[in-house]
């Protein structure tokens, strides 16, 4: 009998399993998505964050933040407005936490963190629990969700960890002559991923999920390789400048801001390879404070 | 010996799963692609549709069969030839169901359905079988299949419902003095799904399959969301109009067709968010008539 | 008791799954990373290749190494240096194996294949089984690794067979008169593919694996499907052309070179439709000499 019996339970699993791997498990995608935030500068919308405490922390990249888009005083004071939309269509006024702009802006530019806290919250939002790079496997299955492309509703995507590897980067310091100097190389750990991201899912969560559909994040989606890159930054800067000097019509079309708009879209999009920087920075800075 | 005997056969499933999961069944792959065809007006590639009944009743997009390449005679008669082509490229002439282009014309236009039937048919075709806006969760592993890109082959690709949500629409009416007025607003279920669609696999269906690898369609693939979308909309009609000046060449380039061309491959093409239209609008129409 | 024991049996192989399926099993992404290579031509990245025996046989597409990158002397002979980069950073200097580039030559070119070897080797490396086209079934998952974009890390992307089918060619013979003449019509088997590649996934391997975690080469990836595709090319051509009369300066903005930049952009990368070549053409070849 026994032969019998396990052909008939592997022969059950089969067809359970057919229908399991035909989807992300629900709650999983639920718990994803209400932890997920959109970030507005002044109504602007500027990119993804994620609750990672119960009262209301949220984590985005530094990037999504501190960028042209936030109006500061002459002192040096912020002037802007910053909310954060939960997936209810909820807004909150947050604010910056001090440290990721003061005692910790060096390593918050480089990690591409930072801390938000809400202004006078009194509510309990779901929350996403941190987990480590090294429970990010090369192969793993990940999820990510956060707001491509100014979209109001949040865009979930899955695909698989590519390579984890380790980055150099370069920490300038904007001296008083104007010149950029190399203050300082630092490394960092990070993973190229098989995902479609694009503008505005910097600073989204990459999690992973086990057995029992408990989340891990493992990664802050922050960057995009994309086919003209670094060469492209150059032209939209260099067409930025000529835009001062006057307008180049052809027909009535502004050539150059056309290009500029074609350059900037296959810039800041996905052609499919996006990346994630680990999340023990966030996580370590988090703890000690 | 019980715990023995669990721990043997949940080793076996183990394999076996890993085997299962690499791959999508088959049959729903093939049976799929049988139901699928390519839509041509006056022999020019439009997009997709599928077969909904044995005697050949077809479904697609609204705005695959209504624009700009369907020739009017002046009294308003349809003078272009629409054709479907099956996988086999097998080609047959079709008509528009009259109802979707008139009594139902404003539904068709708003939820973008519309169905086609085979002039004197006598051949049985496999279809697919119509579900429901909530057979699709989100979180679920979907496939299309249409023809991308003006392909002549079949292109399947697969995905995951990344959210589903409702989408409000305005209806405009092109009255006589040709200044459009809001004439209506109406909401339709949608899914933002993760999964490559191009111009071209409009009208396509989306689909879910079950243990036994039976297919339901839920959506109809219908919209992508791009990073210059309703931008890059204005620069090409802008440049259409500029061209009926005269040519803006440079160095013999015609520089503003050039630039059209490379608005429109953004416009029109997959940075990896597609989305659908609920199949239910259509079902409900199909079954009434 | 039965009806008991099975219930908690299937109710374990449940999680188990649900366990496993979250990931691409971690010994086949090793093994597959460690066969694959970076193909650079006088220090210029070029593409992919793979490890086809222990003694560093390497298998690239043709149009990988014989293009406009390739320098050769008056004579005919090769003068620039081909190397290969392993996963740990490790260069190798190789040599095209003869019978590709002179017997075999129109075969090779065909069928976009070519063999690299080692010069002077002794180690012993990683290698990849090849497989057969008919190991791909429509709707199988697959793999492919490779340095899109000339990435410095190997990116592993992961999808479907879409579509298998039969592609027409034309070989064209460059006669004296400068006019290529049709000389032969000949056919190929490949496969369109849901995955992710772009310019510099040229010749990497297509893989399979089984429930044992070994791996088979399906097919070499060799093409991609674009938006602008020929047209791109016909407007490359036209600008490189226009740049030797002169430049074309707006505003100081080479607005010809930017267009031929983000033609490139468009034409080059991926809109989530890829191709591979069926790996028997070379597997053939490779067993005969």
């Amino acid at each position: 009998m026994k032969p019998i019996v396990i052909l008939f339970l592997v022969f059950s699993s089969f067809f359970i399993v057919g229908d399991l791997y035909s989807q992300i498990p629900q709650k999983v995608v639920e718990n994803l998505k209400n932890s997920v935030v959109r970030i507005l500068i002044d109504s602007i919308p500027m990119g993804t964050g994620f609750f990672v405490s119960s009262d209301g922390d949220i984590v985005t990249n530094y990037h999504v933040i501190v960028n042209n888009n936030l109006r500061l005083s002459q002192d040096g004071n912020i002037t802007s407005k910053i909310y954060i939309e939960t997936k209810d269509k909820k807004r909150y006024e947050v604010y910056i936490h001090n440290y990721y702009i003061n005692k910790g802006k060096k390593q918050s530019e480089l990690y591409d963190y930072c801390l938000l806290k809400i202004k006078n919250n009194r509510i309990k939002f779901p929350f996403l629990k941190l987990g480590k790079y090294e429970d990010m496997k090369e192969g793993q299955f990940i999820l990510t969700c956060g707001y491509p492309f100014g979209m109001e509703e949040q865009f979930v995507s899955a695909g698989y960890v590519s390579t984890k590897c380790v980055q150099e980067l370069y920490y300038q310091e904007h001296v008083s002559s104007g010149v950029p100097v190399i203050a300082d190389t630092m490394k960092r750990n990070i993973s190229y991923l098989d995902i479609t991201t694009n503008k505005g899912n910097s600073g989204g969560p990459i999690i992973v999920y086990d057995k029992n559909e408990s989340i891990l994040v493992v990664g802050i989606s922050s960057f995009i390789v994309t086919p003209i890159g670094e060469g492209a930054k150059y032209i939209l800067n260099k067409i930025e400048e000529s835009k001062k000097i006057g307008h180049a019509e052809l027909l009535g079309i502004n050539i150059l801001e056309e290009i500029q708009k074609l350059a900037e879209a296959l810039t800041y999009n996905s052609f499919g390879i996006s990346g994630c920087i680990s999340i023990d920075y966030f996580r370590e800075t988090y703890r000690e404070k």
